[in-house]
């Protein structure tokens, strides 16, 4: 199985309104929630590829259950650790006159001393049974920073290949233990290395611990340095839609690749038809299979290596 | 004890944020949760100063119950009737540098025949022991639109005196049943009357049903028009703050008024003290006792009976 791993899951509520006024009362005519955090996500696309997944992380509280009870409904394993706090929300409130997107995200329950030990062991256990984990998103106070390290070096004790999904001092740390796989979009990229050139920022970013970055440009594709050469994959075209939750796709394409042994240009053609059949679907974790099928083959990938 | 009804109970959330930006995402550093709904937010102000209080209406699903577990910390007693939707979530967002709110109201869950039925059956159990019942806010999908005509109609029955706190059309379909007092604020009394003159629409409200009427003009304080007079109270100064739940309190205190026999004046000055004191408190339902008791002689209470 692949194992995903979201310390800060979220129950991901999505409002639509007619049009945002800040400062003026909204009657909301349209809610839904699904089961969020980045490595929910993942898992949710990597189940919908066929893969069994399994999701852990911590999850609490009535926003907590709630959350189990939307997992349940997919395919992906629920293997999150209890916690004492309540799993954030967070609220999109989609703009219908522009399309636009403001959201609200809370910061999560505190994770206690005992709770990170608990999750520690669970993590340990899976580990024994996964073909490739992935580290996803940001940290809920009380854990340490440089937790993704740990993570990162416990999978690598246990022969699992590690992708790391997460930006800040928790990138930077967690690059430090030799993730196999780093994959920052170009403002995470930015933010790490000073550089705004991405090739010269992805390998930047190798130089500090990754074997493999693969950095998310947006609209322009993805961008792969790796031990065996450098590739840039684009869509034949740019797509319109809700780009929330097409970084997680790409994950889920990169690791489903990983563990199918495909060579790195398909990698990055799966990465980025998810990524792009995820703009046209409604909601992050989900992704428009038509699109996909049709892109899968009509990805663009240019050979970067330095020898070609 | 004083009974209230909110058809239409919510699970009150504010999220402080330093500046709301439309179109981007925000870290949310503070969230608070409260039991909402206007009758709850009545019936908190009522047992805060000192009147048993239940509160009915309708919760389900793990919002509601989580408004149950914070309305068990209060001292109203909890007679909610369970649905199986979902309790509704308001979501206040508060900036920091206007102090401005936006606010995002989730519609409510649909109410089935059945469940209705069953808390028709509780609120007239309930009117046995009232000795006034508070009728207020908007109604949930599902529920009929001249549910407060039968509800003030079963009171009067039962010889309970009712206060209908409502808007639009659910008002306008109440006040035929002849409430003991509607309490309209300024947009309503408009909307209903289509004056935009608080003492012509206030007595044009009463020709249309209500025994008496109360209503809100905000920072100018109340106007009541009644069978033995009319009468108009001011609050002495101006108040910063955030009105959200002032006109809830006014309610509470208008039938804290009523049960306790006061005559009128003496109620609009309680209502007015109380509106303020919910104006300098952080939260509807809440209010600064200081300034509740400052005021309470402070009212300036003015006669607009035709005879004066």
């Amino acid at each position: 199985m692949i194992l995903t791993v979201t310390l800060n899951a979220a129950l991901d509520i999505t409002y639509r309104v007619p049009r945002l006024r800040p400062h003026r009362t909204h009657r909301i005519t349209e809610v839904s929630e699904r089961p969020g955090g980045k490595g929910v996500n993942v898992a949710r696309v990597l189940a919908a590829l066929g893969h069994r997944t399994v999701a852990t992380g911590f999850a609490g509280g009535g926003t907590g259950d709630a959350l189990r009870a939307l997992l349940a409904e997919t395919a992906v394993t629920d293997a999150l650790v209890p916690v004492g706090g309540a799993t954030r929300r967070t609220v999109a409130v989609v703009d219908g006159t522009t399309g636009d997107t403001t959201q609200l995200n809370e910061p999560g329950p505190t994770v206690s001393p005992a709770e990170w030990d608990t999750f520690l062991g669970t993590y340990r256990e899976l580990l024994g049974e996964a073909r490739a984990v992935a580290l996803c998103g940001s940290l809920p106070p009380g854990v340490p920073v440089d937790v993704y390290a740990r993570l990162t070096r416990a999978a690598r004790t246990a022969g699992v290949p590690v992708l790391l999904d997460t930006s800040g001092e928790p990138l930077r740390r967690g690059l430090a233990a030799r993730p196999d796989l780093a994959k920052p979009n170009a403002d995470e990229l930015a933010a790490l290395t000073g550089s705004t050139e991405p090739l010269r920022a992805a390998r930047d970013t190798r130089r500090r611990g990754a074997h493999a970055v693969a950095a998310s440009l947006g609209p322009d594709g993805m961008l792969a340095v790796t031990a065996d050469g450098s590739w840039q994959a684009a869509p034949p075209r740019r797509f319109a839609g809700n780009p929330t939750g097409a970084g997680d796709s790409a994950v889920a394409g990169l690791l489903s690749g990983l563990v199918e042994d495909l060579p790195w240009p398909a990698r990055l053609a799966r990465a980025v038809a998810l990524s792009a059949a995820t703009v046209r679907a409604p909601a992050a974790g989900e992704f428009d299979r038509a699109t996909y099928e049709e892109l899968r083959e009509r990805v663009v990938v240019t050979d970067h290596s330095p020898a070609a």
